[in-house]
């Protein structure tokens, strides 16, 4: 692949027109997501007939945020229509944090649960660390718990942070085998950026932590066969910071103003300057349709993972890292 | 600082001469690890005149490996110097793993006792992550348990894996604030790599793991600020992938033959060519007298940290990440 001339191109130029050698494949995070619950429903219905088991999912809700809202409702659905038990609890906003740990106590006790998640953030007056600390480690399929981070540094089968666990799965779809790769994840958030390092390293990457105290974040990407970016800053990642052929993961959802569209309109888009990256790039994740769709098609995958290592069973390997 | 002519100087010719503004300041672990005890001793008068606890480490020995005797015996004559009670614990080899697992929670439940240390490794037919899940993490201070290890990654208080713990302190002494500073890490184990990298990201480095699978690994050390060397292999990292000015850690301890000495006679050297690399490095650890001496030091400091939590006191600040 020939080098492109980055960043000097006419911002009225589609990018679509420069070359097809010069644009990214665009990785459809969403059909990718599908296949994946297929997949899942494929082990459901073997743990339902091999071993007596239907996995169930609790998910817990506190107030009545409409953004949360619809996410539950998807996460719900979603587990439902992969053929697992979905419970769904909703709390008042006003809801005492006893009476939130209490629920959390009795659903890791409840055999027909082998996942728990609640949805954050909570309310204020309720602390999001003891919640984290109620859920039992074998029911953390969010993998909040501080065991569960560390299982999957050390190496130990257990449940994988969504988000990475998404983004390790669309890398291997693309590469194959990550080995020697160089990636660069931009971003060290508990959520993303430190447990996708985990999981980049245990893949065998030379793995690069960058961040905001990072100089020169520009060289720094641009020695990435591999970028991670994770950082919720809109199209902050420019184009000519990607080397060219790399495999570009863009975590960011972020809705900007898109006067274009009309006053007062809004459009959803990554941290990477997508149209100028995709001339530089071997692939890219869109926003949405990329990495999104991922996050809850692998929570359903950490219930498959959990529930089988409570009845003593062995995760599917093509389910976790 | 002008560029060294690394790697052609005559191996016969000591680096000492070449120059002194090419020499890197030895960096005097011993020296440091005395003073960190020091300090130790008084938090240790301060918890007992003022709180009325007397922190207690216990450790256990299986069997009669005569470099784990030396360095247990290290261990306790270190704890009792800096005035906590030291308990050892000596198992015949053939021990089962029942027994260990029983007098393990003997020691959970002592209330003289903060920190619980098994020697490793541990003879054939016991499983060592048997052991490590039956510490208490509370009083931990290997910080072994995956609980522990999530800790350090999410961020919250506890003990620190020892070396790593001790490297962060050499390298903030040398340097100050960590802040921006781009710092390589060569090796991904358990016990040193991954913790080192959590530590260094949350002292705000740009952080980089390389290991075994890295490609074209001297480009990738070259760009290093800070390089810690944690591979196990003698004298691997060459004195010409250091960058001028930058600071070595070096973790490594690795007996070769020195048949210089005489017949059959061997000494230690590290995992960095510490002739040549200090020639170019501001600053670097020696091997013995760098990294070593921090390890227990820091097992003594973990003590305290872990005394302190369970009387719900807030740790000394000087004396973790």
């Amino acid at each position: 692949m020939s080098k492109p001339n980055c960043g000097k191109r006419s911002r009225t130029q589609p990018f679509k027109q420069i070359g097809a050698d010069m644009t990214a494949k665009i990785i459809d995070g969403k059909r990718f997501a599908e296949e994946l619950r297929g997949r899942i429903a494929g082990h459901v219905e073997r743990l339902k007939a091999e071993h007596g088991i239907t996995p169930g999912l609790a998910v817990v809700i506190v107030g009545h945020d409409p953004a949360s809202q619809v996410y539950v409702s998807s996460k719900a659905r979603q587990t439902a229509e992969v053929g697992m038990n979905s419970y769904k609890y909703e709390l008042p906003e006003d809801v005492s944090e006893l009476d939130l740990l209490e629920l959390i106590r009795r659903l890791n006790d409840d055999k027909a649960v082998h996942g728990i998640l609640v949805q954050m953030p909570v309310p204020r007056h309720i602390d999001p660390n003891k919640v984290i600390e109620a859920i039992d480690p074998a029911k953390d399929v969010d993998c909040f718990t501080p065991a569960n981070v560390g299982k999957v540094q050390i190496g130990l089968a257990g449940p994988v942070s969504c988000t990475p666990l998404g983004c390790l799965m669309l890398l291997r779809d693309e590469l194959g085998s990550l080995e020697g790769k160089h990636a660069v994840i931009i971003g060290r958030s508990n959520l993303v950026g430190k447990p996708m390092m985990q999981l980049l390293l245990r893949d065998n990457c030379t793995v690069t932590v960058a961040h905001s105290r990072t100089r020169d974040l520009a060289a720094v990407v641009r020695q990435a066969d591999i970028v991670v970016a994770a950082v919720g800053r809109p199209q902050m990642i420019k184009g000519d910071w990607i080397k060219p052929g790399a495999v570009v993961i863009d975590v960011g959802i972020n809705r900007i103003d898109a006067p274009e569209r009309g006053e007062g309109k809004t459009r959803l888009v990554g941290d990477v300057d997508t149209a100028a990256a995709s001339e530089v790039a071997a692939a890219i994740t869109p926003v949405p349709g990329g990495v999104g769709p991922m996050t809850i098609a692998c929570l359903l995958a950490n219930t498959i993972t959990t529930a089988s290592l409570i009845n003593g069973l062995t995760p599917p390997s093509d389910l976790t890292a």
